[in-house]
């Protein structure tokens, strides 16, 4: 019988999350029952939301539950079938979690979704094609609603969603401004992806010489901006955000670990008639399609860029995901398993 | 020669506005040119924007100049025309500034307009029939967007805008909860004004007394709240609205004089997946006679409620104001100059 290792929440983080919050696990793998799908993982995605599901606090979403597999997007190929619409080399994606082998319930509506790979490689559908393409789409075109010749500007660019954000934002006539932590970043933001500008936040310590970089990197001000980060970049963008100006809320991963990131000047929103909005992707299932549409053909055709951080092997992904949370990931950050 | 009384801006406030920031002076009134009108102020109305105009700083309306007669809505009567379409004794509203009369260029658009007083009072022209009151209805209407049966919260309650949010709220079937300063204010907001239960911050002196007074009083949480005033008030607002709740920010007075008042966790914005959208009604003529056919016939009808705070002539326009900006007010604050 074939064993499945898989990786549990062992505890949950006190402030900063550490590899002891994390366990490995063998354990043998069960027969399928009637309508059950074993996938293989080839690929499993990781990403920043899934820090905020190892606290217990009441969330937007539910806590990822001590001692179960850490839950995530996964990408792999059907190994045996007992349902009727997936059979063994099917390509799939589904939310099988941390682990080598998931045992999935396919009947259950979007548990397994079959991807076509011959223009599209499998990890994409973990990233550009995936839930952060969707992401990026969904915060660009329905909450920023850029229109030709305004700035857009995007934090944590070089991402699996900031970088989508960018070059979508670009195929609209916009320009794309992003914010980066390095110099590799900022380079690879500019020169690969085609953004017009990028700002390296780690050569501005202040909020006084990262409002002056945004300046420059702005003449015409900001007119859509893409929040992934929070803190000291948010307060940043605040004052050149132009009058009506549209800020998608997607993420604040400078206060994941519980360090307040409060907005100093909250009466910009005021003053410049902003309109702010937080949303999850998951909640709009409705754009999925469109979005995958567009992102896919742009994929396919190489309009739209991405990088991987590809760790390898299943005992990888808690580190790799550490990695993550700090920033030292260079693109979609995936785990490969095989 | 009649004379005219005007209070003019004489300094900018450093912090706290003062009386020494104004100075009254006693000018004669010029002869009418062609197409001008003499109006004899009957009110003048006092509002909190006014504080924001004081300033010299970048913000999203024009500085009050130095030395110049201080802006303001007034309402009064025809004394003199040399316009074809007004005539002595025609009653009009404008913004004719802190001044006994006001010679107007009546061609200009929306100058001067001529109003009825044979069901709704004068007064209520610079109130609940007036700006505050279409400010009250935009930000409710178009985007608190209340549904039956849901939860609004305002702060300001018993203000000039507060107390229109409020009664227009329950007019949509909501709960309204009001958020005000005494006991007499609070009392008023939901024996006179019909609010559902109202909040007196004085009694709360901290964030978590207050936020648990705002879970007594909306036990299903906030859909719409409309912010007037910004700092603690906001903070303990923010973690009781509802997933996909609306916050239209139309004024911040506890920051009017550079206090600072940071939003402490913006990162609920995404969590709750709010909406927050600051705006000023003057940038939305378009639906201003909407706003003004509801709140017209709602007091006509006596179904809008609304109380007066009356100041008497000229002299007393900067006490007032100052007093306004402290919240000793209760209603719209006006100054009655005949």
């Amino acid at each position: 019988m074939t064993t499945n290792k898989q990786i549990l929440l062992a505890s949950r983080p006190q402030g900063e999350a550490s590899a002891a919050n994390f366990r490995l696990v063998e354990t043998p793998l069960p027969a399928l029952a009637d309508g059950q799908v074993l996938v293989r993982h080839h690929y499993l995605s990781l990403d920043p939301y899934m820090r905020g599901r190892m606290n217990d606090s009441k969330s937007y979403a539910q806590p990822q539950p001590l001692d179960a597999v850490m839950i995530g997007g996964t990408a792999g190929e059907v190994a045996e079938s007992r349902h009727p619409n997936f059979k063994p080399g099917d390509k799939v994606v589904g939310m099988g979690g941390w682990q080598e082998y998931a045992v999935v319930d396919a009947a259950q509506p979007g548990a397994l979704r079959k991807v076509d790979i011959t223009h599209i490689p499998l990890s994409a559908y973990l990233g550009a094609v995936g839930m952060p393409g969707v992401t990026g789409w969904y915060g660009l075109v329905k909450i920023c609603e850029p229109k030709a010749g305004e700035t857009v500007v995007v934090s944590a660019a070089s991402g699996a969603v900031g970088s989508v954000v960018g070059q979508l934002a670009k195929a609209r006539g916009c320009r794309a401004v992003g914010i980066a932590g390095g110099a590799d970043k900022c380079r690879y933001v500019v020169e690969e992806l085609g953004f017009d500008a990028c700002i390296d936040y780690k050569l501005h310590g202040d909020l006084k010489s990262l409002v002056a970089a945004l300046k420059d990197a702005c003449p015409n001000g900001i007119d859509g901006y893409f929040e992934n980060v929070g803190g000291m970049i948010l307060d940043a963008v605040m004052p050149r955000m132009n009058a009506f100006g549209r800020m998608a809320f997607c993420g604040m991963i400078s206060g994941y670990n519980g360090e307040p990131i409060p907005m100093t000047y909250p009466q910009m929103i005021l003053q410049s008639r902003l309109r702010v909005q937080g949303f999850i992707v998951s909640e709009h299932m409705e754009i999925w399609p469109e979005a995958l549409k567009e992102l896919g053909t742009m994929v396919a055709t190489g309009q739209l860029k991405y990088r991987e951080s590809v760790a390898q092997g299943i005992a990888a992904a808690p580190e790799a995901f550490l990695g993550l949370l700090k920033g030292k990931n260079f693109g979609k950050q995936l785990v490969k398993l095989i």
